[in-house]
C-alpha cells in the first residue's frame, strides 16, 4: 500500500453500478411484472434506457431548467416517458410507483456485503451518491448494506459531479480531504473527487451494462488503487 | 397498541441521556485521566456542570449570537471554561481534545443495542439528536448501534427543538408526521415532536442525572408509550 493511503480514515461510496448492480435487479423484477400483467417488454433494453436519462435529468436540475427535484421523482418523470414510449399502456398508478421504487431494492454485487463488512472494521463507510436519503436507507436496510453514515447529493442540493456533494461530506466528517477515499467504478466520480484532494479506488464492474456491453476498463494511472471488487479493495488496505 | 400507532414507519431518536449514559461515561474516562495526571477533581459535578451548559451553549448560536457552531465545539469551549473553574491546569491540548471526544464515546445504556436491533427489524431507526454527524457517526461504531440513519441538527443548521430539525428528517424520509414517532428521555423534545403531528414515546431514564437526582418521571397523559426502556419500548410496538 502506497505511503499516502495510509491517513485514509473514511470510504466514500459511488452506490448505482459500484455497489449494486441495478441492471439486473431491474430486468428481474421488470420481467415478474410483465408476466403477471401479460405484457412483453424488452427489459434489459428498458432498464439500459431508464439509466440513460439519469444524467440528463439531473443536469436539467443542476442548470435550473428544474427547482430542486429528488431522484425518485427524477426517476418517476423518466419512467413515465419511458413506459409510453415502450407501448405500455397496462400499469395502474400503483403499480408504477412500485416499479420506481425498484431503485429502493436494487440487489447488491456479490462482495459487496462481505467486503463493506470488512472495510468497516477499519473505515468509516459513507455513501455519496445522487440517490436520495430515503431511497439510500430503504436499499440498505433491504439488502444489508452496513453503512456508517448515508449521505446523499440531495443534503447538499447538489449532484456529483458538482463539488458541493463531495465537500459537504467532507466538512460533516471533519476530515481532510486526504483522508477520504473515493470508491467507485466511475472515473468521473473519481476525477471530480481526486480535484478536491480525496483519495481514489476505482472498482471494476464490467458488467454494470450487460454481458454484451465492451466497458472502459481502462484505469487513469493517477488513481490510486485499482481494485476487482471490495474483498480486493479490503486486501489492497491491509484490512 | 392504540390503532394510531400502527401506521408507524420510523423511529427519530434523541440520543445523550435517551440512548446513552454521558454522565457515568464522562466520571469514568475523567478518573482515569485524573488518576494518570496525578490530579483531584469531583468528575460527577464536573459532568454535571459540563452537560449543564448545553442548553444555554445552543441557545446563543439560535438566538444569532453565535454563527452556526457544531456541538464538538461548542463542548470545547465550555469544557475550557469549566476546566479554568475547577482549577485544572495539568492539561495539553492533546489531552483536552481527547477529553472532548468523550462524547463520541458515550456508553450506551444496558438495554439500548438489544433493544435497537429488535426495533430495526421493523422500523427504521434514525438519530435526531443536536449531536453533529461525525460525533455520531463515532459514537455509533464504538458503542455498536445499529442505526439505519445518521440524522443531526447539524444538518438543518437548527438545534431541537427547533422544528425545522424535526421536519427536515421528515423530509428527507418522505413520510407523513404521524408515521414517525419521537423517542426520548426528555419531555421537551417530545412536546415539539407531538406539535408537528409526529407520534411520542417517553423512555425513563432514572438515572441520567445520576443516583441522587429526584427526575420528573410524570408522564404527560398526551404522550402515545411510556416505556421502561428500549426492549420494553419494543415490545409495546409488538416487534
Amino acid at each position: 500500500m502506497k505511503e499516502a493511503l495510509e491517513g485514509v480514515k473514511a470510504l466514500a461510496f459511488d452506490v448505482f453500478g459500484t455497489v449494486v448492480d441495478y441492471r439486473t435487479t431491474i430486468i428481474t423484477e421488470g420481467e415478474r411484472l410483465a408476466e403477471d400483467k401479460g405484457i412483453e417488454i424488452d427489459w434489459a433494453a428498458f432498464a439500459d434506457a431508464w439509466r440513460g436519462r439519469y444524467r440528463p435529468a439531473m443536469d436539467r436540475v443542476m442548470r435550473g431548467e428544474l427547482p430542486w427535484t429528488n431522484l425518485d421523482a427524477l426517476h418517476r418523470t423518466t419512467l413515465d416517458e419511458l413506459l409510453a414510449e415502450f407501448g405500455v399502456r397496462e400499469l395502474s398508478e400503483g403499480e408504477k410507483n412500485h416499479l420506481n421504487g425498484v431503485w429502493h431494492r436494487l440487489r447488491p454485487w456479490g462482495d459487496s456485503v462481505p467486503g463493506l463488512l470488512r472495510l468497516k472494521t477499519r473505515f468509516v463507510l459513507a455513501t455519496l451518491s445522487n440517490g436520495n436519503v430515503r431511497l439510500l436507507v430503504d436499499m440498505a436496510k433491504n439488502a444489508g448494506l452496513p453503512w456508517d453514515l448515508v449521505f446523499s447529493a440531495e443534503l447538499a442540493r447538489a449532484y456529483k459531479p458538482d463539488p458541493r456533494a463531495y465537500r459537504m461530506l467532507q466538512e460533516l466528517l471533519m476530515l481532510g480531504p486526504d483522508e477520504i477515499m473515493m470508491v467507485a467504478a466511475h472515473q468521473s466520480d473519481l476525477r471530480a473527487a481526486q480535484e478536491l484532494g480525496f483519495r481514489t479506488a476505482f472498482v471494476m464492474r464490467p458488467l454494470e451494462h450487460g454481458p454484451q456491453a465492451v466497458p472502459n476498463l481502462r484505469a487513469d494511472p493517477s488513481l490510486d488503487v485499482v481494485a476487482t471488487d471490495f474483498v480486493d479493495l479490503a486486501r489492497q488496505l491491509r484490512v
